[in-house]
C-alpha cells in the first residue's frame, strides 16, 4: 500500500554559505480514482490514507449520498493493473439499491488513464508524452542568489493579495537577471499559472526557456506538468512540493525549488541549474 | 465584467476586547466555463481578469496547443444568460484549421450548469438544491474564545505536516467544547475535507449540527459547498475566505470565520453563532 510520506534526496543551499545533500521527507501525492458500481467518477491527485473516507466524502460533498445506509461497500479494485500488481489508487463504491447513480460526466483530469492501472508512474508517463518542449535540453542555470531575490518580487507584485490576502501568485521571472516578466494572481494556484501561460503563447515565447516560474504556496504534480507543458525549466516555491511533484520534475529534467525563504532553498531535482557563487556543488 | 475584488461587510473581533462592523476587501472567485469550438471542455473555479490568457494557458497545459498559430480566437460566449446578460463567465477558443480537437471528457465540476447563463448565482442554486441538510437551521452557538484554541490544536494534530511542511489539514471540533474529533491532512485541501466527511458518514454522524470544520489555508466556494453537504454550520479557516464563498455561506446561513489567529478573527457571515463574554453583538 502505497505511504502518505516518502524520502527523497534533495540539496539544501543557503546563499553564499553552503550546499549540502541529505534526505528530506515528503508528502506522498497519487491520483485516486473513484468509481460507483464499476464506472469512473473522478480523479484526483490526492495523499495515501483513509481514501475509503476520501471516496465516501466526496460522494457525500457531490451529493449521490447524504446517509450511511446509502452506501452498502468501498473496495479497492484488485488486479487489473499493468504490473498484476494492485496500486491501491482505484476505489469502487457500491450504492444501496434504489440510490440513483451519479452522472458519470464529473472531475475527469487530462493525464488520466482509465486503467486499474492508475498510478504516479502513469501520469507521469502521459505528461512526458503530451508534452511538446522537453525541458531537459535546457542548459540554462540560476545563480542562487538571483533566486533568492524571488520571493520578494514576487510578493511586491501581489496587488491583490494586499488588498485580500487571499490569492495565490505566479509569476515568471527571466532566470539570468530576475527580471520580472509576467505576474498573475487568483484563487486557484493553477489557474495563476495558466494565466502566465496564456499570456506567454499569446507573445509568442513559448517554450519559455531561460525562465523561472516562482508560486506562492506549494508545489504539486499539476504544476510541475504545467510548467513542463510550456517549456519551463526552472519551478520554484515557498512551500514543500510533493513526492510526485518531485519525480516527474527528475524524469522531465525540470528543476524544482522549494521552501525558498530569505538565503534559503532546497533544489529538489537538477540542482545542476542552480549555481553558488562557487559554481554549482550536486 | 466581474471585476476581482468585492467588498463585504464582515464582523471583526478580538475575545474578550471588541466586536466591530466593517468592510473587508475579498478575492472575487466566480466559475469560467472553457469551450473548444462550441463544446465545454472545463469548469474552473478562478478570479476573473485574464480570462482569455488563463483559456489559452489551460489549453497549454492540457497539451491542446503548444503554439500560437495553433489557437485562432477566443470570445465571450455573449447572451446567453438566463436574464440576456453576459456573465464573462464563458468562453470559447476557435482552433486553428487542422488542429485536433481535445477529448470534451475533461475536468467537468458536478455543479457546472452547461447553460451559457453560468454564473456565482447558478453555483450557489445548485449546492442548495443538493443539499440534504439545511445548516440554517442549526441553533449551535461558538464561543469565540473556543474558536481561538483551534488554530493551536489543529497544528497539534498536524503529523505529517511536521514532517514534510507541505500538507494541508482539515479538522473537526465539537462546537461548545472544541475538542477535537478527527483530523486529516491531504495535499489538496478539498481532499482533507473529503476524508473528514467520510469518516463522518461511516460514523453515522451526517448531519454534522454542533460542529465546527477548521482548515488550513483559505476557504474557498468548494469547502463551504462540502460544509454544507454534510451539514456542518461553522466553517472556520486559518486564512481568506474567497467573496463566492461568503455568498454561499451568507444564502445557506452558514458561519464562515477567516483569518482566524491568535486572539482574533473575522466573522464573515452568520455571526449570530459566534459569541463573545457578553453574548453575540452583531
Amino acid at each position: 500500500m502505497t505511504r502518505s510520506t516518502a524520502r527523497k534526496r534533495v540539496t539544501r543551499v543557503v546563499v553564499g554559505e553552503s550546499r549540502i545533500l541529505r534526505e528530506d521527507v515528503l508528502a506522498v501525492e497519487e491520483p485516486l480514482e473513484i468509481r460507483v458500481a464499476g464506472t469512473p467518477l473522478s480523479i484526483t491527485m490526492r495523499t495515501p490514507g483513509h481514501d475509503f473516507d476520501l471516496a465516501a466524502g466526496f460522494l457525500v460533498s457531490e451529493g449521490v449520498i447524504s446517509r450511511t445506509d446509502q452506501l452498502s461497500a468501498i473496495r479497492y479494485c484488485a488486479g487489473g493493473a499493468v504490473d498484476g500488481e494492485n496500486t491501491y489508487n482505484v476505489l469502487d463504491a457500491t450504492l444501496a439499491p434504489g440510490v440513483p447513480r451519479p452522472d458519470p460526466d464529473l472531475g475527469r483530469n487530462f493525464y488520466m488513464t482509465s486503467s486499474c492501472g492508475l498510478c504516479g508512474k502513469a501520469s507521469i508517463d502521459a505528461v512526458r508524452t503530451l508534452s511538446a518542449y522537453p525541458v531537459a535540453a535546457d542548459a540554462v542555470t540560476v545563480p542562487d542568489a538571483v533566486l533568492a531575490t524571488l520571493p520578494d518580487r514576487l510578493r511586491a507584485g501581489q496587488d491583490m493579495f494586499e488588498k485580500t490576502g487571499g490569492l495565490h501568485a505566479a509569476a515568471l521571472f527571466d532566470a539570468a537577471s530576475g527580471e520580472l516578466l509576467v505576474l498573475r494572481e487568483d484563487v486557484g494556484r493553477h489557474n495563476a499559472v495558466d494565466k502566465v501561460v496564456g499570456w506567454a503563447l499569446k507573445d509568442g515565447r513559448l517554450p519559455l526557456t531561460g525562465t523561472v516560474l516562482m508560486v506562492s504556496g506549494r508545489a504539486s504534480f499539476e504544476l510541475v506538468q504545467k510548467a513542463s507543458m510550456a517549456g519551463i525549466p526552472v519551478l520554484a516555491a515557498v512551500s514543500a512540493p510533493s513526492s510526485l511533484a518531485i519525480d516527474l520534475g527528475r524524469e522531465l529534467g525540470l528543476t524544482i525549488v522549494g521552501f525558498l525563504r530569505g538565503q534559503s532553498m532546497v533544489v529538489y531535482t537538477a540542482p545542476e541549474r542552480i549555481l553558488s557563487k562557487q559554481g554549482a556543488v550536486v
